[in-house]
């Protein structure tokens, strides 16, 4: 392959496995330090939830705030997450250090025992165990997947760009030349391991359906638009959302996002883009505050006479249309008039429906003469 | 790559995408026939459900039985179905001839229209659409896929197989060399455009957790023992059960299912194997009646010390197992032991779960122990 013109990746974003473990072992050795004092052991991550998430502006996208939580392990109530938290440290730092990783799951399972001589089990359910990895993510700032974890895959990507896995024999592979079908975007894709090469796109499109994604393959739309293209399957799991932060960033792409218009659609562009209250804390790694919206949106309708082919809104996009109304990030007039079309007129409509004019039409037309005249949504 | 000592595809099964065009295009000039002799038009297709799905032992899958439903356009209960019916028929057809493929989403909005002159739409909705796609697909005698038609895809690929897709590039990949992430499997791989080309696999493993696949991925389980690996993510999708099937039949792959162990797991098996009541008409080109369980089983719970890792069978679990024990081809002894224990002692055991012994477990002691010594189910 010519390297000629091809764009190349510029990482930028770095923090070794052991300068993780590093922060883990410093917490433990506190932790440790007190206790030979005879000092109760403290343990510090930051408080979650929405009284402490805050709408950065500036940046562009949804923050954690300042406000911290302290745990003690004399404290009867904090008896347990300590034990757990000291638990979940161990275990991750162990993965790290051997260069492991794991799902959510399977930690724990891995941890999950009858402690000696009790009828105490170390976890009841994994709901005792995501939210200490949430504590720990947010104790040694980082974000899970710098831990070795990780959830469930999902996402697809398709198009010229060559990766390289450091962990896997150093293959290297362009994911236009994998048929049709597109490289499985895996759970994490950290930059240590997962290397973005180079690329010769201009773009990235990120789409929500899988059936959008394999008819712009179809269509050729990638190759004769030199973009690369993304199949999110619905709301975008970590390991895709931290590729498009990635794409984006390092090899300075811009991202257009498309979706189903309709408030559910409407909100996985948000969470690209902004990031989401659960995991503010990591916008910083994952959201994409440039990305811009080429639809599906309520004036498409009328423009390309897809009055037939809506759908009604359900009472669950209602509801979550008026909720979007009031999120601080949604507070521009452009998506203040899409989402208050939408009500009135009840309608939503869906990236198939344009089949409705032929099926090439969303590679032909729909999408290139949007992206040339910049359409866009902010 | 040598060639040497790989084993080669032998693709038997080929209808040309111009012969099942041959035969819609035989079906429609029947009806314009009978048209033309002022005869009532007829379409005949199969009668579903229950009561024509048969058991066939000796094939060991799931067949559609003998009955026959015909419409006729005179038939005003009739007159809507027949003309959808002619409808779905042109537009495969044209699909066939120009070589495009849609989604049975894109194909209800690209046919979804008002009648000239009239507020009938053709299709209301994508449950109109849908049950003459199935119509269509036994009346040819041929599966939706072999009408261009597919539904969403689901299900990575990985290990030493190469594949080509003749409809693009006649890219040439081998799943073994594209990182840890594998091949997006395409919701169509019909032979005519997906070629297996060859392997040095034994056989073939079939996960049911995408958890899994990447735990069986990072442990190099398929590049030590020398299989490949398909991640279903679920209930297997169309192009994944078709994709298993071509890879156990061209190249004469023993297929070994891994699931959950649980009645939603073993369903799952079961499609794979013998083929699902809703589609029992596909069995011939989707199921594995050689496919044989390596796990999870509630015997393994005793077996590997488990016991702390069940969880409860749920409501629907002990509904579905009841169900299944009844289930013909659940008739044997193994399938109604291991249904009963599960509903004795009202546990299930997930694949994750062997994370508790170790992570690598599943890949240095539990897979290859159970695989060496085939202790299978049926």
């Amino acid at each position: 392959m010519s390297e000629k013109g091809r764009r190349k990746s510029k990482t930028t974003e770095k923090v070794s496995p052991k300068e993780i473990a590093g922060r883990i072992e410093k917490s433990a050795n506190a932790m440790v330090g007190q206790i030979n004092k005879l000092q109760d052991p403290e343990f510090t991550t930051m408080q979650r939830g929405k009284s402490n998430v805050v709408w950065d502006e500036k940046k562009g996208y949804l923050e954690l705030g300042e406000k911290e939580v302290t745990r003690t392990f004399l404290n009867i109530a904090h008896a347990r997450k300590f034990m757990q938290t000291s638990m979940i440290m161990a275990k991750t730092q162990e993965y790290l250090n051997h260069n492991k990783t794991a799902s959510i799951r399977e930690i724990y399972y891995e941890l999950k025992h009858t402690v000696a001589d009790t009828k105490e089990n170390t976890f009841e359910g994994q709901d005792e165990s995501d939210p200490i990895i949430v504590d720990l993510e947010h104790s040694v700032d980082t974000i899970r997947e710098k831990l070795n974890l990780h959830a469930n895959p999902k996402g697809t990507l398709y198009g010229d760009i060559t990766l390289l896995d450091r962990m896997h024999h150093n293959d290297k592979f362009n994911a236009s030349k994998l048929g049709r079908g597109g490289w499985s975007i895996m759970s994490r894709v950290e930059p240590e391991e997962i290397e973005i090469v180079d690329s010769n796109a201009e773009y990235l499109l990120v789409a929500e359906t899988e059936a959008i994604f394999e008819r712009l393959i179809e269509e050729g739309y990638p190759k004769d638009n030199k973009c690369l293209l993304i199949g999110t399957g619905g709301q975008a799991a970590r390991g895709t959302r931290r590729l498009i932060h990635r794409v984006h960033n390092e090899l300075d792409l811009p991202t257009i996002v498309f979706t189903d218009g309709d408030p559910y659609g409407w909100y996985i562009y948000s969470v690209i883009k902004q990031g989401s209250m659960a995991l503010a804390a990591h916008s910083e790694f994952m959201s994409v505050p440039e990305a811009r919206y080429v639809g599906m949106t309520i004036d498409d309708v009328k423009e390309y006479k897809l009055e037939a082919v809506t759908e009604r809104m359900t009472d669950g996009d209602i509801k979550r249309a008026k909720e979007m109304l009031a999120y601080p990030w949604f507070q521009n007039k452009e998506w203040q008039a899409q989402l208050n079309k939408a009500l009135d007129q009840k309608i939503r409509i869906e990236q198939q429906a344009l089949a409705n004019k032929r099926l090439d039409f969303v590679a032909t037309h729909y999408l290139p003469e949007k992206i040339k005249n910049k359409i866009f949504l902010p």
